[in-house]
C-alpha cells in the first residue's frame, strides 16, 4: 500500500531512530508551532516536528537536537501544525479530472490522502480502467488509497456496463500495492439476500484484511439494515439523518458524513456527536463526489471540515473526524493520519483552527502548496489510446437513429415520460399524450426527447423515450458521455438532429459533454478519458464545465444542478424511471417497460 | 489468527445475514438484556443479541424472527449485555500455570480474549516452546493471540538462556495462525542505540502487518524515549505516572495502564483522562502479571476494570479500555472486543456495571462460566516429554558445589553482597565484610548465600554469591526455576546442605520452587513444564504456592512478596547487582564483576 517513492517505516526507522536520538540531523525541522495532536486531543503550543526520509522521526518541544547544516527548517511561528487531511470516500471520475489533476487541485485545499472507487472507469474500462487509476494514483505527491469497485454492472440484467466487475477481479486486485479495501457495496439488496457473488467479493476483501466500505440507501433500519450490517460492510456514507449515523455505529460500522458538490449530510448527522455525545471516534467525514468548481472555488476536505465546525463540531473533534479515525478505519493509523514519529510526515500549518486557512501544505516531508498554490508535479499516466478512445459508436448517427415510431395507424398515443425533479436523484414516473406525425411519436410542450445511445461495444444501437423537467426551448440538443452508472451516452434534445450532431461530436472528441443549438456547438467539455475525465487543469474543466452550464441555461434550463441530473437520467438502481441500453427501465420493479402505454386514437 | 475450531466471518457471513434477516434461525438469542455498546458508548436497555456459528449475526431491539425452534433462548431480565474482557498484554508463565490452566482459572472472571507474550519459555525451550504455548492456546474456548517474544536473552552477553531469539525466528513466528504481534521490546536501550537486530526484529513484525509491542522502563521523557517511539514500538506498559501514559499517547503509542498481582500502576496513570481529559481511546487495561492466588481470590480482567471504575474512571469508557480500545490496537476490531455483527458471540451478563459481578460468560456462542463455575473443558496439550525435563543439571549436586574459595592466605575479605529492597524490583548493591574459614568465605548474620545453578545445558556449572534482605535464620534454602528472564535456578540458602538438597529435589521433579530446612522438605509446588508451569489447577496451585509463602515465613523472611524478589535476583536488565551463570552482574554498569572487593586480613 505505498508508492514506490516510499520507504516504509521499518526500512526508515534506524534513521529516523537516529535523528530522534540526535545522531544524525534531519531533512526538515518546523520550529515552534501548536500541535494538534488527534490522539490524545489536545492543543501543544511550542512544539517541533523534526522529518527524514519523509517520515515523522521527532515531535516535542525541542528539536533543535536534529537540526544539522543541511536540515531545512520552517518556523510555524506559533501556528497550528496539523496532520494532513483525509478524505474517507470519494470518486475522483466525479471532478471530471484525472487522478493526477484531481490531487493537483486539492492539494493547496490540505488534502494529503484519499480514499477512491474508481466505481466510474471499472464500468467503461473494467479491471484494467481500475488499474490505470490506481496506477496513477501512486505516482502522485500525495497519498491515494483505492478501493477497489465492487459493484460493475450496479443493476446486473437491467443494463449493460463496458466490462463486469467479478470476485476474482476484487481478490487479484487485493494483492496490488494500493488497493485497501472494496469500494461501496452499493447492492444492498443483494447482499440482505445473500447474494453468491456479493458475498464472494466481501469474503475476498476480508481474506485480505481489507476494508468493505458500505452503501446502504435506504431508509429501512428493520432486519434489512441489520442483515446488511451482518454481511460485512465496514461504514456507511449513505445515512443523511441523525438516526442513520447511530444506528450504523451501534452496529460496529464506521458512519461517514459526507459534504460533497451536491451532498449536505453532515449537518443532519453530526448531532449525533454534538447532541446525543456519542463516541466519535467512529464518525468519519468524506467528500464522496466533487465537482472541478467546488474544488476550484470552495476548496475539498478543508470545506467538509469547516462546515462540520459551523454544525457545532468541536474543531479538535471533527479534525479527528478527517484524520486519524479515517487512518483507524482502514488500518493505516501508523502510517497516516496523524503528527506522531515513523508515520508520513503530512502538515498542514493554519494560523487559524476554525477558518482553518491552508497555508503551508508538506506532504510525505515535501512542502506541496504554499498559500493555495501548488509548488509540485502531479505526474501524468502515460494513458494508452484505448483508454482515450472509448466512445464507440459504430457508425455515424443521423436523425433518424432518434426516431420513435408509433404503432402503425395510431395518430397519438400516451408515453411514459422521465419526470426530472430538482434537486433530487429520484425521478418521476410521468405520462403524456403525444401526437403522431409520419407514423413518429413527436415530443412537444415540456416534454422533449431523451436517448441511450450503446457506445461500449460499437453496436450502433439507441434507445429511445421521453424526458421533462429542465424546460429546453428551441431545437437543441445536449450529450453527455458521463452516463452514470455504465456510462454510455444519454442525449436529451428537442431536435433530432442536433441529437445526432451532439453525439456525433463526442465520439470525435472521445466523449465530454456537449450542447448544441439550432445546429451549432454552444459548448464542450472534453474528457478523453474513459469519456469521464479529463487530464487538463482543474481551472480549465470547471471554466468550460461554467461555460456548458450557461448554454444550458441559454437553451432554456432553469433546474439548479442541471448537468447532474442528466448524467443521472441512466441510473437504473434510482426509483423511479430510467433508460439504459436496454430500453425504459422502470426502477420501482425493476424491470424493462414498455414506453408507449396506449393508443389514443 | 484463528483456532481451527472458528470459522471466519466471511466463511459464515451467508448464514449470518440469512439469520439477521430471519430467513434462518439463531442457535442462541440472548433477549431483554441492556447492550452496552462499547463503539458509541452508550447503555440501550431492552436489545437483543442473536448467536449463529460462534458470531453475533444480529443485535437490535428484536430478534424474535431470529428464534427458531431448535434455538436456545437465554433470558438476560435486563441485565447488562458487555463485550468479554481482554487482557492486552500479560504473560500466561507468571501465574505458574499452562494457557488451558490460566484459561480455566480466568474464564469464569469474564476474560474471553488474551494477549499474551510467552516470553519466559522461549527463553528455556526456544521458538519451539513459543510454539508450544501458540498451541494450547488456539485449543482453549476463549481467544489467546499471541504476541511473538522478541528478547531472549533479555541481556544478550550477560546471561545464557536455553535458546535464543533471532529476528529468522520472528519472521517465521510472523506466519503462524495465532500470532498477533511482537511481544514487548524490553532491550530499549538497544533500540535507542539502532542495533540492528532488534530493528530487524521490528521490522518483521511490521512488515507482517502486525502490531509490536512495546517496553520503555525508564522514567527519561527526553530523546531517548523519543528514538524508541520513532523504532516502532507502538504501546507500553511500563508507564507509572500520568505523565508517562500522556507522553506515550502524545507519540501514537498506546498506554497500556496495568493492574497485576505486583502491579499497580493504573490510578497513578489513568487521571490522564479522568482528571486531563485526554481522549480516552488510546487507553488499554492490562494485567501483565498475575500469580495463581490474585486468580483464585481476586479476579483477572474484571479486577482491573473494576479498579480503574474506583479510580473515578467512567464505566463505559473503562469497559471500552478492556474490550474495543484493545481489540481495535491489535487490528481486531472486526473481530473482537465488541457486541456488533459478525464479531465473536463473547458476552458477558452482569446486573451492575460499577460492582461488575461476572455472572454468565458466553465466548465464541457457548456459555463457558456461569456463576463463578466454568461449564466447559479447556483442553491440554500433549506436552512433548523434553518439555517436562528442562532441569538438566548434569549431576546430583553437593554442597561442595556451593563452596565459595577464598583468596589463598585470606582470613577476612569485604564481598559484594546484592541487597534486596522490599516492594522494589531494582536490588542495591551492597558489601559485607565476611569471615573465611577453611579457605570458604561463610556467610553470617543478615547476609545468606545465593547461587545460580544451570539447568539447560547440564554443564554443572554454579555461581556462588551472596544477598541479603529475606531475614532467614537457621538451617535452610529455597530454589526456584522460576529464575527471570533466563531461568536457570536460583537457590538462596544460609545452608549449603539444604541449597543442594533443594537444587536436586527440582532436577527430580522437573522444575518448581521449594523450600528445604534443616535437611527436611518444607514446601514444594512441583512445575514440570519448562521448569516454569503446572498443569495443575489454579486452586491447586495456588494452595500450593500459599504453603511455600508460609514456608518462607517460617524460616524467617518477613518481606512482602519475597518469592517474586527470589525469582527477580537473575533479572540482569534491572539495577544495581544480579547474578547469572556468568558470574554476579553489575547491572549500572552493564557487565559481569568481582564478587571480592578486597582482602583485609
Amino acid at each position: 500500500m505505498k508508492p514506490s517513492s516510499m520507504k516504509s517505516w521499518a526500512e526508515v526507522a534506524p534513521r529516523l531512530v537516529a535523528v530522534a536520538a540526535g545522531r544524525q540531523a534531519a531533512d526538515l525541522v518546523i520550529r515552534n508551532g501548536i500541535w494538534v495532536n488527534v490522539q490524545s486531543r489536545e492543543l501543544l503550543p511550542n512544539n517541533d516536528i523534526a522529518i527524514a526520509e519523509g517520515r515523522i522521526a521527532y515531535v516535542g518541544p525541542d528539536g533543535s537536537h536534529c537540526i544539522g547544516p543541511e536540515t531545512q527548517v520552517i518556523d510555524a511561528a506559533g501556528r497550528h501544525m496539523l496532520p494532513g487531511l483525509c478524505d474517507a470516500h470519494m470518486h475522483i471520475e466525479s471532478g471530471m479530472l484525472t487522478p493526477a489533476e484531481f490531487a493537483r487541485a486539492v492539494i493547496p485545499h490540505g488534502t494529503t490522502s484519499m480514499f477512491t472507487d474508481p466505481h466510474e472507469i471499472a464500468n467503461v474500462l473494467g479491471l484494467e480502467g481500475v488499474r490505470l487509476m490506481h496506477d496513477e494514483a501512486l505516482l502522485q505527491p500525495l497519498n491515494i488509497f483505492t478501493q477497489m469497485p465492487s459493484c460493475a454492472p450496479s443493476a446486473p440484467g437491467l443494463e449493460t456496463t463496458g466490462f463486469e466487475i467479478t470476485p476474482d477481479d476484487v481478490a487479484e486486485a487485493m494483492n496490488w500495492p494500493g488497493i485497501v479495501g472494496l469500494g461501496e457495496m452499493m447492492n444492498f439488496p443483494a447482499v440482505v439476500n445473500g447474494d453468491v457473488k456479493m458475498l464472494a467479493e466481501i469474503a475476498a476483501t476480508q481474506n485480505a484484511g481489507k476494508t468493505v466500505g458500505g452503501h446502504y440507501a435506504s431508509p429501512d433500519l428493520g432486519p434489512a439494515f441489520h442483515a446488511y450490517a451482518a454481511g460485512g460492510p465496514a461504514d456507511d456514507h449513505e445515512g443523511t439523518q441523525e438516526t442513520d449515523a447511530i444506528a450504523r455505529v451501534r452496529q460496529g460500522m464506521r458512519a461517514m458524513l459526507r459534504l460533497g458538490s451536491a451532498w449536505y449530510d453532515i449537518e443532519s448527522q453530526i448531532t449525533a456527536v454534538t447532541e446525543k455525545g456519542l463516541d466519535p471516534r467512529n464518525f468519519i467525514i468524506c467528500t464522496d463526489d466533487c465537482h472541478s468548481g467546488t474544488l476550484v472555488n470552495e476548496g475539498h476536505m478543508n470545506r467538509a471540515v469547516r462546515h462540520a465546525i459551523e454544525c457545532g463540531c468541536d474543531p479538535l473533534v471533527a479534525l479527528q473526524m478527517a484524520t486519524i479515525n479515517t487512518a483507524n478505519h482502514f488500518g493505516l493509523e501508523r502510517e497516516i493520519g496523524s503528527i506522531a514519529p515513523g508515520r508520513r510526515a503530512d502538515i498542514i500549518l493554519s494560523s487559524d483552527l476554525r477558518a482553518l486557512p491552508i497555508e503551508t501544505v508538506i506532504a510525505r516531508g515535501q512542502v506541496v502548496a504554499e498559500g493555495g498554490r501548488i509548488t509540485v508535479d502531479c505526474p501524468h499516466l502515460d494513458w494508452p489510446d484505448h483508454a482515450r478512445k472509448t466512445v464507440h459508436l459504430g457508425k455515424t448517427l443521423a436523425a433518424e437513429d432518434f426516431e420513435i415510431a408509433a404503432p402503425a395507424g395510431a395518430n397519438s398515443v400516451r408515453v411514459k415520460v422521465i419526470g426530472v425533479v430538482e434537486n433530487q436523484a429520484p425521478t418521476k414516473a410521468l405520462s403524456a399524450d403525444l401526437p403522431v406525425i409520419d407514423g413518429r411519436i413527436e415530443a412537444e410542450g415540456e416534454v422533449c426527447q431523451i436517448a441511450l445511445v450503446e457506445r461500449h461495444r460499437a453496436s450502433g444501437a439507441v434507445s429511445n423515450a421521453f424526458v421533462q423537467g429542465f424546460g429546453y426551448r428551441g431545437r437543441m440538443a445536449m450529450a453527455s458521455t458521463v452516463a452514470h452508472d455504465s456510462h454510455h451516452m444519454i442525449v436529451v434534445g428537442t431536435s433530432r438532429e442536433d441529437m445526432a450532431l451532439a453525439a456525433n461530436r463526442l465520439g470525435e472528441v472521445g466523449g465530454g459533454v456537449v450542447l448544441f443549438a439550432d445546429g451549432v456547438e454552444q459548448a464542450l467539455v472534453e474528457l478523453p478519458i474513459a469519456g469521464l475525465m479529463s487530464d487538463d487543469h482543474a481551472e480549465t474543466v470547471a471554466a468550460k464545465a461554467e461555460a456548458l452550464g450557461a448554454a444550458m441555461e441559454a437553451a432554456g434550463c432553469r433546474l439548479n444542478n442541471a448537468y447532474m441530473q442528466h448524467s443521472l437520467l441512466a441510473l437504473v438502481v434510482i426509483p423511479e424511471l430510467r433508460i439504459s441500453d436496454k430500453g425504459l427501465v422502470d426502477v420501482t420493479r425493476f424491470e424493462v417497460t414498455d414506453l408507449i402505454e396506449k393508443v389514443l386514437q
